[in-house]
């Protein structure tokens, strides 16, 4: 279940090497995991994720709950196997979703009654139904089933919803030991390997964080996550939080920072002691033509690149970068070709995963601070457009 | 320019097996063609179009005029370069695409008017401008620029429009013939090698194509295509015409049947004398959920593929097939995403392509006649949704 292994630290930060075995295979860390909503990375095939190094993809539970459905997938064998994808998957608990993208949504103790975003179905996602659904979506890692506040909250709503979240993520993993125990009637198990992670809430306040930490810990996880952040606070506050959370949390259990974020918010928070991370930009960004360099960002919508022939960062090796021009690239992209889409979301991943790649090398060799250094400086925050 | 030489024929049928030598390369016949109309052959990278053995691709003239515009692409080192795809191209010359898709178009003896789809400007296309663009985007091979009328047309619409056709032929050679002899001001010759094929039309109507055929050959071109078929007529009747233009042609040309087709189409017109084809059938399908299979037709939205866990078509070796199930191609294209597309149109081109290859082996074994007669029984026509 998702054994964690720390194999080399930083001596000036809290950033670490380690391996999380599961039961699909050995993920290296610090990890990014690119996002999977509807089981596909979007405007990816499978094979070309494998090729750019991509270890573990995330699948969103809500999503796939209701389409194709959770009990489909298990008749198949699981999300491995329905999706054709034979190294690790994390899902979500389907949390953020029904935050974020259901209608009408209510919240109870028992959990979240909402409407479908598809078809205005009416949907209860409880701690109990969440931790079944992944398990039979047989993911490698399930989260617990939590609830995600929109910020700015006060912090009496942090607080309240943080302490319920605790109270679900306590039923989260009584079910699963249910279901580790022995069969339990009408939920298949896709993955006996299963692991599960906490998730520490508690919004911008640290000592609702702490909090959280401390009692999601004692409930007893494979892994620790931290949510609610990145979520429009300030990258100082969102740094700090990391940090001392981050701290908080047992140092043999892998920690992963949920939806964050920029490159430079992976290198960072690597510096304050995380472990995953999973976002959509680099996939969203790159399908409306954002993208990412190691001299700093382009639009590929802007007239400047109608006639450059040179590649899109002339210091990247994927498919994009050796084969095709900014030019090909603008064109593709304002044709409104699928092509766009496709190489422009290779080499953002590319990016994202080459990133990871240097930051996993830099702390084996102990030069993450230099490499964390030069990584801020190569102006990667900076627009390449004017 | 283009040197043709057939290697095998078959004694039951007028089948041929050969070889088209281009400035990019040789190009096996009997080929297909994908479309490639903005430069892209929707929903693929050229690296999967290279591994399934695509050996030329089709651009639009039309569109690449319009968008990004042909200086642009002469300006880049012609449409190979910019596109980075270095087999050979063919180009239409964008007749079609003036009466199908552009607003308001006139025709003249001197040529078509008409406003752009995309933002209503006007433009003049002349056989002279036509032969131009070509030359700037550089194909391998450019067709000439000729009116193209719907189905059904009079006897006497399709013998004006077809004897217009002709004129402009004449002009669109004599333009090439200048291009070739030296510099002409303000036109880039991309590729010097670039052949010219002539277009014979006449409609449905045996002794206007006829003429056409026998015209158009006076010119003098490195290759003749058959215009102005698969726009709506029966199957027979673009057969027979197919049998009997082609057999009007020069033996020693290659014979490119435009627009055309299904894949008992493909058959059915090798034996008819054609070597090249071009169809929007296989990408296009792909997109809307239509398969071509060894078995027969699939539309993967049918609910009967929901947890079909069978691949698309056991028979072939294609990525898509080696890898995914009908469930998963079902569920991607129900969820919207574009792995759908994408997965699809590998599998329809691989099916094309795969047949073309079959073809050609058939008649380099002196088996075409039965392979045809199995290929027609394997109930392709046919769906498999009931």
């Amino acid at each position: 279940m998702a054994c964690f292994e720390v194999i080399s630290t930083d001596s000036h930060n809290a950033a670490r090497r380690g391996a999380l075995t599961t039961a699909h295979g050995v993920v290296q860390t610090p990890a990014f995991m690119p996002v999977g909503t509807q089981g596909s990375v979007k405007a990816t095939l499978h094979r070309d994720l494998e090729q750019i190094g991509a270890q573990i993809i995330l699948g969103n539970t809500y999503h796939l709950y209701l389409r194709p459905g959770d009990e489909l997938i298990a008749r198949r064998g699981g999300l491995h196997r329905f999706i054709g994808w034979e190294r690790p998957i994390l899902t979500d608990s389907g949390g953020f979703q029904v935050f974020s993208l259901a209608e009408r949504r209510r919240i109870t103790e028992e959990g979240a009654e909402f409407q479908s975003h598809l078809d205005g179905a009416r949907h209860l996602l409880t701690p109990e139904r969440a931790t079944d659904i992944q398990a039979r979506l047989g993911s490698d890692i399930q989260m617990v089933f939590d609830e995600c506040l929109a910020f700015p909250a006060t912090e009496e709503a942090a607080a309240e919803s943080m302490r319920r979240s605790v109270r679900w993520a306590e039923r989260c993993r009584a079910r699963l030991l249910e279901l580790r125990a022995g069969p339990v009637e009408a939920v298949t198990v896709s993955n006996p390997g299963q692991a599960q992670f906490g998730i520490v809430q508690g919004g911008v306040y640290q000592h609702l964080r702490n909090e959280s930490a401390d009692r999601t810990v004692a409930v007893g996880f494979e892994g620790y996550a931290i949510g609610g952040l990145s979520v429009g606070e300030p990258s100082d506050v969102m740094y700090a939080v990391t940090a001392d959370t981050a701290a908080r949390l047992p140092a043999d259990r892998p920690r992963y920072l949920m939806g964050a974020g920029t490159p430079e918010d992976l290198v960072e928070c690597v510096a304050r002691g995380i472990d995953m991370f999973d976002c959509v930009m680099p996939t969203r960004n790159a399908r409306n033509g954002q993208l990412f360099t190691s001299q700093g960002r382009i639009n590929i919508k802007n007239a400047r690149y109608a006639e450059d022939d040179r590649p899109l960062d002339p210091a990247c090796g994927c498919y994009t970068c050796r084969r095709h021009s900014r030019a090909y690239l603008r064109h593709l992209y304002m044709a409104g070709e699928m092509a766009a889409g496709a190489l422009n979301t290779l080499h953002n991943l590319s990016f994202y995963l080459d990133t990871m790649q240097r930051i996993r090398d830099a702390i084996a060799f102990r030069t993450f601070d230099t490499f964390r250094q030069e990584f801020l400086r190569s102006a990667t925050r900076l627009s390449l457009d004017q």
